[in-house]
């Protein structure tokens, strides 16, 4: 019997916001992985520490960020090997991700090189879309509101048209996106209201009015939440 | 000093789905307070039950689910007044959430009537959103994909233009607006990659391919989750 590939989203940031599913699951899976940058701590790691037991095996994978190397998927082919062999050999393995593991994830790159042979659990998370607007206090959406989560690296063009149809966005993926964005929404006349959230659930959080937010110091990890309207009721 | 109201994320059926945060709020907070319909049991405080301590003071908030009744909010004027006293009183207050209290959740009436006086902390609970996407194994959005989210009561001709538009789809709010959206996505050749989950991660989940399902059979509580291509990388 092969084991089973969980991918388990841990939350935004606080270590609180897992999930006791996710834990439950971290204490008893014989072996854990998780990506990590070519060189330093993986988040992953870092958010689900209190939650991981001593003298676990742990599988990591190390991705490159350099800009060459955005679409090299190499040390995916590479984990699914290691992470392969680990479940041929009958073990589970829990492969932790921010977030929910299939909300913008890595875990969907393991997920293709590994389903076909291997059952595959998802264990969902709290994202960073439901952690951004309680830190807000903005909410997503209501009623028959349509909601559209817009990464911020799209075409300035496609997000103006996008932005003009709907009701309220999330606009993600921002870093040095952040300045296109901010003058978009200020053409749009969507500036004023739009709320920013860097590091959500993090020590190092940031929450504000856009309006008030240098684009120059947006990180990748911060979201702009945008609503046309009130909640009413 | 006036207490704080907290609008709790619970997760969206499956009570290991709470996060330790809200599991550690429930444990400590004197009042909890849920919606209910007119007559019978709370979903929120069914989910939420493993984890309320005996002799919590709880207020039921009950919510007519007759058609009729669809735009009155007298029930969460009544229950502002009298969670007000409460909070007035210097106690806390907690109310459960199905989901994430600001992802389509009836959080945002008691907020409307309570945030002018009161402090107000939400804690994000994993949706609806990631549930689904979990239960059936199709990821929600990567890259630099559009994800939106369609609750299925908009008009045939707007949800057809959305639907067009974006790469991938949450449709919420189904129930007897299943087959419409059946009849969208087979003309729009969406049909047979469409995804179909009710009650996710409770006892009673149904996943599977929207093709195999009678739209007749469609509850509120289900979503039909769409990808116009694959996953790649």
């Amino acid at each position: 019997m092969s084991g089973i590939l969980y991918g388990v989203g841990i939350g935004p940031g606080d270590p609180d916001l897992i999930t006791l599913k996710a834990l439950k699951l971290l204490q008893s899976v014989p072996v854990i992985a998780y990506p990590a940058p070519a060189v330093g701590n993986s988040l992953a790691r870092q958010i689900a520490a209190p939650h991981i037991p001593e003298g676990r095996r742990e599988i990591i994978i190390r991705i490159s960020m350099a800009p060459k190397d955005a679409n090299d998927r190499s040390a995916y082919d590479r984990a699914a090997v290691e992470i392969g062999a680990v479940l041929r050999d009958g073990q589970d393995v829990a492969v932790i991700c921010e977030g929910d593991p299939f909300f913008y994830g890595s875990f969907m790159y393991l997920f293709n090189r590994l389903s076909g042979e291997f059952e595959v659990q998802v264990i969902p998370g709290v994202s960073s879309l439901t952690a951004c607007s309680g830190a807000t206090l903005m909410p997503l959406a209501s009623h028959t509101e349509v909601l559209c989560v817009l990464p911020a690296p799209l075409p300035e063009d496609e997000l103006r048209a996008r932005l003009a149809q709907t009701d309220a966005a999330a606009i993600i993926k921002l870093g040095h996106h952040a300045n296109k964005i901010c003058t978009i929404l200020k053409d749009m006349d969507l500036l004023a209201g739009a709320k920013y959230v860097a590091h959500a659930t993090m020590p190092n959080q940031t929450v504000g009015n856009l309006a008030d937010i240098d684009p120059a110091d947006v990180p990748y990890f911060s979201m702009i939440l945008v609503r046309k309207n009130e909640v009413t009721g």
